[in-house]
């Protein structure tokens, strides 16, 4: 890893439910500024596929915000649109979870293996695949991994969740049981995943899973 | 400190420009978590001052949050309603900061030294100091002790600004100048402070210092 290393962390909104995971999220953030490297926080500039009441735990009929303007409170400030990054922008890109990797960056949440994926996340991942560049995917986010590269077999986890699972590799992913603070390393694809979130069941164990990730990512640079 | 300890986290929703900052609220969750104690999150029942686009940094026309529903968002999942928490339930209480706690908390960051404070902020930070329980207040959150506090003339830091810390110390605080890594201990009136984003300028010097605030909390149980 060289000075100046840039590293893009996709952001899916801000909230487990209908956005980013902010734990994790948060903790992916905390993990890279430590090691000292440049943080290129990015979203896709689209509406949400919904909004949750996080309290009452249900949609808010008729409201609606924006994946990019939502991940900006998690960055504290502008993010860049995905729709103008490319691989050459990037060292190294990671995604975090929440519902909003998988109901605003892809369909999974509502279409399971018959899923479609974002454009740009879809173009940016393979770019940076085909260049070489490590990818971190952090609980929900591996199905974008295994929608964009499934031709490539991707070794990844989600956990342990057997329906889940079992979508993904539908796709062409082979699903690696994990620990909640471990991670699957897929060296050929240079791919590192984490379940997070998908296993909890606290923050100080997600924390352990997500700096693991972060070091091997910065590890194959 | 003893196992069972209840520590509460007082968030005034979830974005640094109009709701609790989040790095600095993840953060503390991620401190006590780590510590072991039970977390206690809890915002007040009410609407937002404002909503800010955090992509453009401007108010957005007519939009409406509530403090209490954006904070579940950094829980993941329901908070408490401060209306309903006491001294009683809790061993410590921790405010993270956020412009949040200074337009829907307090409205210091409008009207400065002339301020009010909401009626359960001011209730129960006045309980926990009367239980001689310990109090953290991050970033610019020390206000709320300041204007209900100010009696007991507490020593509190927002860093190093001279117009906040003026206002603070109009209310009857006395301001210590302190790093971004660093607490400001007073230990008569058991009242910690870091200055976190206060100062910035990154998460990882942040983190330090809301480490150390949660250490120093805890030993005073």
């Amino acid at each position: 890893m060289s000075q100046g290393t840039r590293v893009g962390v996709a952001l899916a909104g801000c909230g487990v439910n209908d956005g980013a995971e902010i734990h994790e999220a948060v903790l992916t953030l905390l993990a890279l500024d430590r090691a000292g490297v440049e943080i290129i926080p990015m979203a896709p500039n689209i509406p949400q596929m919904h909004v949750i009441d996080h309290q009452a735990g249900a949609p808010v009929d008729g409201a609606e915000r924006n994946v990019l303007v939502e991940s900006a409170r998690i960055a504290r400030g502008p993010v860049l649109d995905m729709a103008g990054v490319g691989a050459d922008d990037l060292d190294a890109l990671i995604f975090p979870g929440g519902f909003g990797a998988a109901k605003n960056l892809c369909t999974l949440a509502v279409d399971g293996p018959d899923m479609t994926i974002n454009g740009d996340v879809d173009r940016l991942v393979k770019a940076m695949s085909l260049a070489k560049k490590p990818l971190g995917f952090i609980c929900i986010a591996p199905a974008l991994a295994a929608k964009s590269l499934g031709e490539l077999s991707p070794r990844i986890t989600i956990g342990n969740d057997e329906g889940t699972a079992g979508a993904l590799e539908a796709l062409g992913a082979v699903h690696v049981e994990c620990a909640v603070d471990d991670i699957v390393v897929d060296d050929a694809n240079r791919i590192v995943t984490t379940p997070a979130y998908m296993l909890g069941p606290n923050i100080g164990l997600v924390s352990k899973g997500i700096d693991k990730l972060v070091a091997a990512i910065l590890a194959m640079l």
